[in-house]
């Protein structure tokens, strides 16, 4: 008899619920709530025929790349509020692969508390947009579900990611999706939403995990206003990254051309996959500040904003991450070539 | 460095929490989980100098009246979510009063796991917006806080209580709130913003919260769009609860004088205390809502919507929670009357 939303929000879900490929979807006020939910259904030990169980008091815990958005910025709320431990994963440099979460789930005997569910972020956010490739997935969903283990994709940018997959796979959103039992997608990212994400899954998921939005919190009174701004914000920004990720793919190789010896200038991935990238640059942090501004003085671009210590390149390496968006995909290549190459004469002189 | 809000968003929490007389306050998406931040807060079990803690193994209780929305309407989430035992404390049919809290608080060796809270609901919206009264208030304020135990004011209809507790007893807010450790107050009910809470406390409290309020996934990206509407809402409606309690008072002494043997109509309670009310009328389910809509044919007023089983008057009682907004305070007093002789003639017939 309740409706769990509007008649418009039902549909704004059943839109991105047909895009994922999956039976249903939730609207959820952020992408923090929506993966917690998606852990609390993952428990799925369902006591005394009670179709909507409580947490267990033994929380199965969850393996998730190091560098994932749970384990980096959430101040540990899997931990503190849901009291399930993460399992990071692999590698923090790489992609997570299926022999990673293989080892960790032969690592130990995990008895009753077994792994609820691996993370996969499609793509890896802190790895430059790079992403675990397409056979590594089929084989991680294919272990992962035969050991009972649920499958969620980390999807914040899984709209970066699709260019990529259909161009170099061939397959459609809902035949990446398949591979996983729930897929979270963000609006406010990528696509300029004003906050929000959807989860989607197979009904009895999304039936279930209505009833956890609500001990959240998050059922607002109403969440149309995000709703809206995300749904306009799909329809205005979705079919964007080709071009974006090709302009970044052009943008990357005229910066190459720069310093091709690699000595100051270095791209993770080399080869973007995405309209992201990092970069990676060598010398003094304050030099290289310094001569940022100095750059965007000459010819009023800023090349880069913060730089972080390489994860990849050490020592005296720096990184930031490089992405394109509606505007600064505009800005000319030569322009671009011509601030590089400023940067590149300003760091290497005296 | 990082600034939990814009310039604007802390200058409406600050404008709550000087409401409050508190010292800081937070925007919180909603009141179900503002409540469920307190709750966390109030563990209060710092180990090891951890300044803002996990919840701890065994997750310490709280008491809270039986009708209370946590207890009702949240699908258990304090339990579910947080592992967190509410116990319900006091009759349902009445009041919250200290010597309940002090019974609860004295009828078990609670250990280390003795309640962590007191909520109490100002007013109670289900016992039609009655409150526990200010020397209970004060009572129990001292028992509470004497015992070590946080005593929190579910004030989601803390606006509509407020005419009162200031005509009856002359007190400000500030006076009123500082016999509590916190505050929810709501925008979205009688004031009728979007949605949206504000959570008012110490700083110590409020910077506790806000790490929680991220681990929720409350901290949207952007919270303006609701924001906004709740500080329009809050300047708009915000001074507008002490003519609407007037208005319900005269509108139920009305409606008392058509039935004054109290045979068929009765209030609880039978003085407002706010502009809300509970209306219990003696009948036939099915009769009483058939006379409702012949008398909204001849009058234009429909006089109940939802008609559930009387808690007060048993049996072939029922109840309708009646309530004034800006638009039916306008209905002129002799209509009202006589819509209601109008159905207390049909109910009463054959």
């Amino acid at each position: 008899k309740e409706q769990p939303g509007s008649t418009w929000l039902l549909d704004f879900e059943q839109e991105v619920a047909t895009w994922t490929g999956k039976e249903a979807a939730m609207f959820v006020p952020s992408g923090t709530m929506a993966q917690a939910i998606v852990l609390c259904c993952a428990q799925d030990i369902h006591l005394g025929g009670d179709r909507v169980p409580s947490l267990p008091r033994v929380r199965r815990p969850f393996l998730a790349h190091p560098t994932s958005h749970v384990l980096l910025h959430e101040n540990e709320g899997h931990k503190h509020l849901l009291g399930i431990q993460a399992i990071p994963c692999g590698k923090a440099t790489q992609p997570l692969t299926c022999r990673d979460v293989e080892a960790e789930l032969d690592a130990s005997s995990w008895g009753v508390s077994q792994p609820c569910a691996v993370i996969l972020e499609v793509p890896h956010r802190e790895l430059g947009g790079e992403m675990t490739s397409l056979e590594e997935v089929k084989a991680m969903s294919a272990l992962v579900r035969g050991r009972k283990v649920k499958f969620h994709m980390d999807g914040a940018r899984i709209w970066e990611a699709m260019p990529y997959i259909t161009r170099t796979h061939g397959l459609t959103s809902q035949e990446f999706c398949q591979f996983f039992d729930s897929v979270y997608v963000s609006f406010y990212k990528g696509l300029g939403g004003m906050t929000g994400a959807v989860l989607a899954g197979d009904k009895k998921l999304i039936d279930e995990a209505r009833v956890w939005l609500r001990r959240f919190g998050g059922n607002l009174y109403t969440a149309l206003p995000y709703a809206v701004s995300c749904q306009h914000a799909l329809h205005e920004m979705g079919g964007s990254f080709e071009s974006r990720w090709d302009a970044m793919a052009a943008m990357v190789t005229v910066v190459q051309g720069v310093d091709p010896e690699k000595s100051r200038i270095r791209f993770t991935p080399e080869t973007p996959q995405t309209c992201m990238v990092h970069c990676h640059i060598r010398g003094d942090q304050h030099k290289l500040e310094q001569c940022r501004e100095s750059v965007a003085q000459e010819t009023s671009l800023r090349l880069f904003r913060t730089l972080r210590p390489s994860y990849a390149f050490t020592p005296d390496w720096f990184y930031f991450e490089f992405s394109l968006g509606p505007e600064n995909t505009k800005v000319p290549l030569e322009d671009v070539e011509h601030a590089w190459r400023l940067f590149l004469l300003a760091v290497s002189g005296p």
